[in-house]
């Protein structure tokens, strides 16, 4: 991509009200606009960041036996009517409105009810079980205070999965496999040890939930981590009994702030056998189906990676979710055949494969185009300029230490495998 | 994919408040569910489906310098009061929403005053058009009738690309770009021979806009085609006046019903010009911004293939849509040893790229296998059974005529190159 066609540039300065640095950080960049309080724009390099984000999340759902699906978010009051989850005063953060006809309905601010009236008509037997069925999916939340960023906002895609199991066996040996699916997630997104499985509440299905937890001073929550163990616990539980339970030493334990960028949740079987969603046995038996749910929010994620890895010149992506590999500059000065040979050098990345924003601006100095690239955040820069003679300078985001490369060296570096 | 395992399998019965034939039959062949009149659900299925269309349609966008982005759908009366466009006496599709402090919201039906007002962020001078975002986005419409399956829903994703001009020949010369794109993409989605570029009103904007209107008799619009000329003319402008304008001979015009598959309209700088969006020239002059709007609804679009791609035993699907390529069948009888067959056929295709759907299922006789195969329409039936000893059969869907080949010759004929 050239960075003069870009839609979404870096910007001198953002809006006050944004009080969240990674919010601050995504907007001044060019990743994202802000459209009003808990709703954001995502601008290509912002796009570009949340397919990616997608595609991992997507390949570790599928490695688990997910199955992908589209819901919609207009919703009728009836099936949210049989959990007692339509009433406003037992969920208070929908978005509700009217059809033509004066019919009410709501904004899905999560999929439990449509999704197991949907399954009504897909399971009858045994054989039709387990299903994990998930979505990438807008969620609607009517928050009164939306002032963090992307880490809390009225509107988000959210990756939602459903776990529909035939015995409690079932269902628990698929909760500990989602477990582990999230924290390859949050491992390969970048913030893996920063993430601690957290035991929290767990309402009134169960004695727990879990919630993955990243360290952050601008998290809403507070939990106490076991380094060594790698979990730790929400405050909301945290108690000399559950201390016990879970078998680690209060002297490990170090109090922290944290974002909850996942969390997973034993349903049992209020949502199904709610929505009258049984199925039968080998033997002929009607039977309860075992529910669990298993999400992240996109948004909160991206602004999460970011507020774990930024320095005072921008962000630092972790490349797997980088917009792109290489931040690739020309230093034309007076001389624009250097814009010619980093010219070459962008087609010879881009036909290797390596994705590449070239900054060919002309009239910029050799500063701002520093300065914007180490905003912007991309893991590699590549700079092309007088004293680089037939060479180029390649210098990693997260180092200090640039180097001279030949052309071949670059391409060995980075081209994919 | 094993077929025992799908999430959506086929239905004898679906609901007899479906009007159209898609309808029927993608609920029928387990690609859809309808959650309300006007709302439907993708299953996995349907969303394979849905996500090629997307993926053929953000090559063909990009490929005219299209960048993509997401906009949200809840929007501020500000923006479109700019444009008188937020009062319902002027748009009487809106659904709208308030939030917990009582502001009014809405729920985007389409995107240019957000755009526009994004966009005054990131055009200052002329170096920074032109410019063709465009988003695969949901989409809200109030509809007081929403009766014909996928082809007119309350919500939907769209593809709407938005095209910021310098004057009126750059964003001529581009309308002409979108047009082609349009018609590769139709092609490419298999229905480029009955779709026709249609000139219908421009209103208040120019004196024509352009459909891409597909003939089907389920079509809610009438058009005039040329089918020598591949032209067509929307009854809402057929007058003696535009036949003649437009250089068609009256006695080559047949009338037919078409659905409007996408559209292109000229929006000149009302958009622009009302969200204070212009840009300063190469002499520092401040100019207007001319822009043009490019919309494709994606459930519509997925409807009407199949309107136009059925028999009396379910979908055909064009090779570049289906969900898979191979639908193998292994017909067991009493002998089980059939199923291990099959499954080395099953591991041999999709270890060479291609897409299969396997019906594995054990308790189900020839006949509903075959069924479930033609209602379900995937390009190429594959099947193992004691009659086909070393080789396997290998059939079109869109053919009666089977033929029996190798696996070398099976892997010939379907292995991606």
């Amino acid at each position: 991509m050239l960075y003069s066609s870009l839609l979404g540039k870096t910007k001198k300065d953002v809006s006050k009200e944004e009080q969240s640095k990674s919010a601050q950080l995504l907007l001044k960049s060019g990743y994202v606009q802000r459209e009003m309080a808990g709703a954001y724009a995502y601008l290509p390099l912002g796009l570009i960041v949340l397919q990616k984000l997608i595609r991992i999340i997507r390949e570790e759902m599928n490695a688990i036996g997910g199955q992908e699906l589209l819901l919609s978010s207009l919703q009728k009051p009836e099936l949210f009517e049989t959990t007692n989850r339509w009433s406003d005063k037992e969920v208070d953060i929908w978005f509700k409105t009217k059809t033509k006809s004066g019919s009410e309905l709501g904004l899905a601010f999560s999929h439990e009810e449509p999704l197991v009236s949907i399954l009504t008509k897909e399971i009858q037997s045994y054989k039709d079980l387990p299903l994990y069925p998930y979505q990438f999916q807008n969620k609607f939340r009517n928050e009164l205070r939306a002032k963090s960023g992307l880490l809390r906002t009225r509107e988000f895609i959210m990756k939602d999965m459903y776990s529909f199991s035939r015995n409690v066996k079932e269902f628990e040996d698929y909760y500990e496999k989602a477990k582990d699916a999230y924290m390859k997630i949050f491992g390969r997104v970048g913030i893996g040890n920063e993430t601690y499985i957290t035991f929290a509440s767990g309402g009134i299905f169960s004695k727990y939930s879990h919630e993955f937890q990243s360290l952050s001073e601008v998290g809403e929550d507070t939990i106490y981590i076991d380094k060594e163990k790698r979990i730790a616990i929400n405050k909301e539980v945290y108690t000399d009994e559950v201390i016990k339970e879970l078998g680690v030493d209060k002297n490990n334990l170090v109090e922290k702030k944290a974002i909850e960028v996942g969390n997973i949740f034993p349903l049992k079987t209020k949502f199904s056998n709610a929505g009258n969603l049984y199925y039968t046995d080998e033997t002929g038996q009607k039977q309860e189906i075992i529910m669990g749910c298993y999400g992240i929010g996109l948004g909160r994620l991206m602004g999460t990676i970011v507020e774990l890895n930024y320095d005072y010149k921008g962000i630092i992506w972790p490349e797997n979710v980088a917009p792109y590999e290489v931040h690739l500059i020309g230093l034309t000065l007076d001389n624009t055949r250097i814009m010619e040979k980093a010219t070459v050098i962008y087609k010879l990345l881009t036909g290797a494969g390596v994705e590449v924003l070239f900054d060919d601006r002309l009239d910029v100095s050799a500063g701002e185009k520093f300065s914007d690239a180490d905003l912007i955040g991309i893991p590699h820069r590549v700079v092309i300029s007088q004293k680089t003679g037939d060479q180029v300078e390649i210098k990693k985001r997260s180092e200090e230490k640039a180097e001279l490369v030949s052309k071949e060296g670059l391409l060995n570096r980075l081209a994919n495998p």
